[in-house]
């Protein structure tokens, strides 16, 4: 722990597959660190799968590190346990950075990790904040729930669409109109792009999330750059407007949220243990199982007097 | 309720209204229809956005309905409550079906589903099932977390891609490579269809998950129906396969699984409960949002003997 605010990447390595592996809490990291959380601003960065986050995200972190900050990456992939990671051919693109001591890049497995993948991307966050990175990106693939959890987490959302992906109708299908802070059309190359970012203006105007201030709507080439210098800026702008007060009161909400996650997690771990072990309720399980019980009339049955049991005095 | 077994739409409609607001077991519904549940055969397709999904649904049905069966659908769409659904321009392909008596079609919203969509979609399937349809076809859109729970309740799975989606990483990014019993080319009329056919069977046959017996690829276009046949041949073919034991065997992982999402949705509600009217919840609750202790600490203090309390006695 000593090692990893002394700035230790191997101190961060190890502890960041601790909690990969075991619920931050349990194993007494969070307890020791949450006095000194805060200091990093998170950027999430999501998308539908080829709409060239990664690239993306490499001319970002390039960009923050041209301004001296120190960046963390966090690459979140729903990639299978038997690939191992190892064909990820879009994850080489970010090895620009590998050498760089200020750049740290950690992917995540998606399954797996007990007690979820967001619950451990939350905590690989706060790992990478107290290690001392100005700025935590964190890059999701994909459209799902578990992907809405974890933007959940960062401080803004960076959505990243592609004109071809971009009928209007697919996008909003994909959940993203809800959760974008800034939208960018990457690939802006490519023809319709133009047109994509009027369309998609159109579409966040009718949303009464915007009603009060509309997100910026941006192009960039994440191959070759064009674009990242202002979508920085309009990070860094985002980030101004936010001020301490807001971006707390943000964060405020967030940590409610995680507590619901994170007791979740704990009553699923030990109803499992409950259900493994005691003879009783392994019976009443499997009239579930075999179907000769509803569900919702079991759970009644089992907790008759509410669930939980929370020690209120 | 009995009006439903007598093959009422309206009253099916009012029951899947009644089950997406309120868990089912609230409304006494489950308890009711469990003993007449499982004669369905429940078909999931998922696959990206723009993959083509709605259009080749709609081939399914119209094979199936020329055979003589019976279809409920299920469209899931994580569209914002804003557009209310209206902005869903290629359901209207599915239209076709909606005067044919022996199809009903809904769609679900995925947001504030109370308990979650994944939990509303399995309530919905019971009662298609016990309405009496041949087959339940559910249609999720997006590759996240919350399709793959859905995808986990049907008994079997198709994947849907299309060429220019697949380059293989992005296909596997997705984590669909994991839960197709099927896999189809879509819009195998574009450049690469074939190609990527190849490359599918490769990635696939490195997955232990097959390794006693591939998934089928297959090459369809949702548009003027070419190969649809085929697929709903080999959705046929295993149907016979899984049989009626490998089928219940299925069912029971599965009802397992839901009776954990259950027992975590009950769990939530009652906390936010608790959390909302009990003063010292509230204080204690304070401290994670102020973010002046950690979660997991604070949830061995709330719950000190651990935080479900099973009747098992």
């Amino acid at each position: 722990m000593g090692r990893l605010l002394e700035g230790s990447e191997i101190a961060l390595a190890k502890l960041i597959t601790l909690v990969e592996n075991n619920p931050a809490g349990m194993t007494g990291v969070m307890p020791m660190i949450q006095h000194r959380l805060g200091k990093a601003f998170c950027i999430g960065l999501t998308g539908p799968p080829g709409a060239g986050k990664s690239s993306l995200a490499s001319q970002v972190i390039k960009a923050l590190r041209s301004a001296g900050a120190k960046v963390g990456v966090i690459a979140v992939d729903p990639t299978s346990p038997f690939t191992g990671g190892a064909l990820l051919g879009d994850r080489v693109r970010m090895q620009d950075h590998y050498l760089d001591p200020g750049v740290f890049i950690r992917s995540m497995a998606t399954r797996g990790s007990l007690g979820g993948l967001a619950r451990a991307t939350k905590d690989v966050i706060k790992l990478m904040d107290v290690f001392g990175f100005d700025y935590v990106l964190v890059e999701t693939v994909g459209v799902g729930q578990t992907e809405l959890d974890i933007m959940q987490t960062t401080d803004i959302t960076v959505v990243v669409l592609v004109p071809e992906g971009g009928d209007g109708v697919q996008a909003m299908k994909a959940g993203l109109m809800e959760i974008g802070d800034i939208f960018v059309i990457n690939k802006s190359d490519r023809p319709g792009a133009d047109s994509m970012a009027v369309q998609l203006q159109g579409v966040l105007q009718m949303n009464p999330r915007y009603a009060s201030a509309m997100p910026p709507v941006m192009l960039t080439q994440g191959t070759d750059g064009k674009g990242v210098a202002e979508l920085v800026e309009a990070v860094r702008a985002r980030q101004a407007i936010l001020g301490d007060t807001d971006l707390e009161e943000r964060r405020r909400e967030k940590r409610n949220l995680e507590f619901e996650e994170i007791l979740k997690w704990a009553v699923v771990e030990e109803w499992k243990g409950l259900a493994g072990s005691d003879e009783k309720l392994k019976d009443r399980l499997s009239e579930v199982v075999e179907g000769s019980k509803d569900p919702y009339t079991m759970l009644r049955e089992i907790f008759p007097y509410g669930c939980i049991r929370p020690l209120t005095d």
